[in-house]
């Protein structure tokens, strides 16, 4: 099975810090890569986490703020540049097609490759906006100061395990007869018997999951995404001290994300989004972990396997 | 007097590479800046160049492409989060007044801060777009595959030295005599006796100069705008052997480049807008060597007094 990676690209709210740069995470999965979010420079830090720009097939945005989008003007004209063929998906709050034609070199009718938009309308309740043989990614709305979408990537069960003692015993072989027996349908052998999967097949395995949940004050459609996922990614732009500030600009406290994580069962919390305010990101990891251990400050450049094994207790901040 | 310095911060062309970013060059003059072309990242490396974007003054783009532009609306975003409430003036062809309505939080009319746009329209012949007590930035217009401008800086002239032994001998104190004499005035002394500038105050001093000169091709509005400036700033997509290609994408080799820089009788030369096809500069800064020795390639975040002499003949190339 492909191992799917989540690489943040930027952690950063707003204004760019030296260290942290604006919002984008890159997943990778079987030498494919999907985006979420695209901030200013994006481009550059795919470059700089070794990523191939040529093997983006989506683009998840969650709103329109600029340090969210106005990295992927400049990430379509190097595609277009690069000469890319390959549709690319755009999964955006509506207007982005809009948006685009307004800016010299973008007009999506004229432009060298298909963009295929995909454009959630405010209201909107749930929706799965891609999807592959191996997983989907669906929409919910957030509670933000404009119209945001959250996103989960969600990779399909895979069959259960097949007892091997079990199979031999029955007098069934590896090969076509596993794949029906995992497909729940019975095998009839050559001597006329009849081997059913019951017994022999154990339960679906859950695929591995991630939700992205950003920018929003936490909300419903936070914790629906991010139900018994396998890696949360929340924002976390301030500490309970700003917990007002928060508030009013539609953002959430480490605390709070920490909240939505234990709520929703999630089984990590990536958290993300932070103020420039904060040089060290230890407060809010710490105050993070008063409510939900498995919390540590989203490193950018890292690689974070979405299903890696979580340590009974984490001892120290990030 | 204070002096201008010139910081290249970004000098590839249409696609970044490892080493080098998207079109921007700041302008530093006692503690403000100018910004020639604002590509995407531009705010990011005004931070790593250590300048301070509160301190702009002016912004001056050359034309619609994406690797010229893209950085400018991060960069009025941030502007905006940080509080500026002064005027900003943005020299660009028709159209960005327009464009900026269509990108979420920067309608012209609603932004936090005055946006004063000058646009220039495709067959404008020359017109000073930006002037201080100190310079003027005049704009003329290039050639290339859209339409676009290329500027001027020059700093005023400024009055000729006093010969001060001959003032002294005509009884001239320094202070208001002195600068009576410097604007070309006769000064009446206490005794009634007249003396008048001539012979006492050398010729005018002409100001420091750049010009900013891509994309284009090489043409005479070039060449105008570098007519015996202290640095030239010309764009080198290509070397000789992709003349060819230079022309029909509507850039310049570097031979061109430095060609246009020998009949301007500018004083220096540099390159930018480096093609991602050239690991090494060398091969540019050789070719534009035969043509006119002063030229080098230009280097990211260094700083280039206008003014610095010239050696009598560089040695190698950069």
């Amino acid at each position: 099975m492909p191992v799917a990676e989540l690489i943040p690209l930027g952690t950063a709210s707003a204004i760019p810090t030296r260290e942290r740069h604006l919002s984008a995470f890159a997943l990778r999965r079987d030498g494919r890569l999907l985006l979420f979010d695209c901030g200013e420079g994006t481009q550059y830090r795919l470059r700089d986490a070794g990523l191939s720009r040529a093997k983006l097939d989506a683009i998840f945005l969650t709103h329109f703020h600029g340090d969210h989008l106005y990295g992927l003007f400049g990430l379509l004209s190097t595609l277009a540049l690069l000469e890319r063929t390959a549709p690319l998906t755009i999964v955006s709050p509506t207007g982005l097609c809009e948006m685009l034609r307004a800016l010299p070199g973008l007009a999506p009718d004229a432009h060298p490759f298909e963009l295929r938009f995909v454009e959630l309308n405010e209201g909107f309740g749930h929706a799965v906006v891609y999807e592959t043989d191996a997983y989907t990614v669906e929409a919910r709305p957030l509670d933000h100061r404009v119209f945001a979408a959250g996103y989960r990537y969600q990779e399909k069960a895979r069959p259960g395990k097949i007892d091997g003692e079990g199979a031999r015993a029955a007098g069934i072989r590896e090969g076509w007869q596993y794949e029906t027996l995992r497909r729940g349908e019975p095998v009839t052998l050559a001597d006329g018997r009849v081997v059913r999967p019951e017994g022999l097949v154990g339960p679906a395995r859950p695929g591995a999951s991630f939700a992205y949940v950003l920018d929003t004050r936490p909300c419903r459609g936070g914790e629906k995404l991010a139900a018994g996922v396998d890696l949360l990614v929340h924002e976390a732009t301030f500490t309970e001290a700003h917990r007002d500030r928060a508030y009013e600009t539609g953002h959430s406290t480490a605390q709070q994300a920490a909240t939505v994580a234990r709520k929703a069962a999630a089984k990590r919390l990536l958290l993300t989004h932070f103020s420039s305010r904060y040089g060290e990101l230890a407060p809010l990891v710490e105050e993070a972990r008063g409510v939900f251990p498995h919390a540590e400050a989203a490193a950018e450049l890292r690689a974070y396997t979405l299903t890696e094994a979580v340590s009974a207790a984490p001892s120290m901040p990030a």
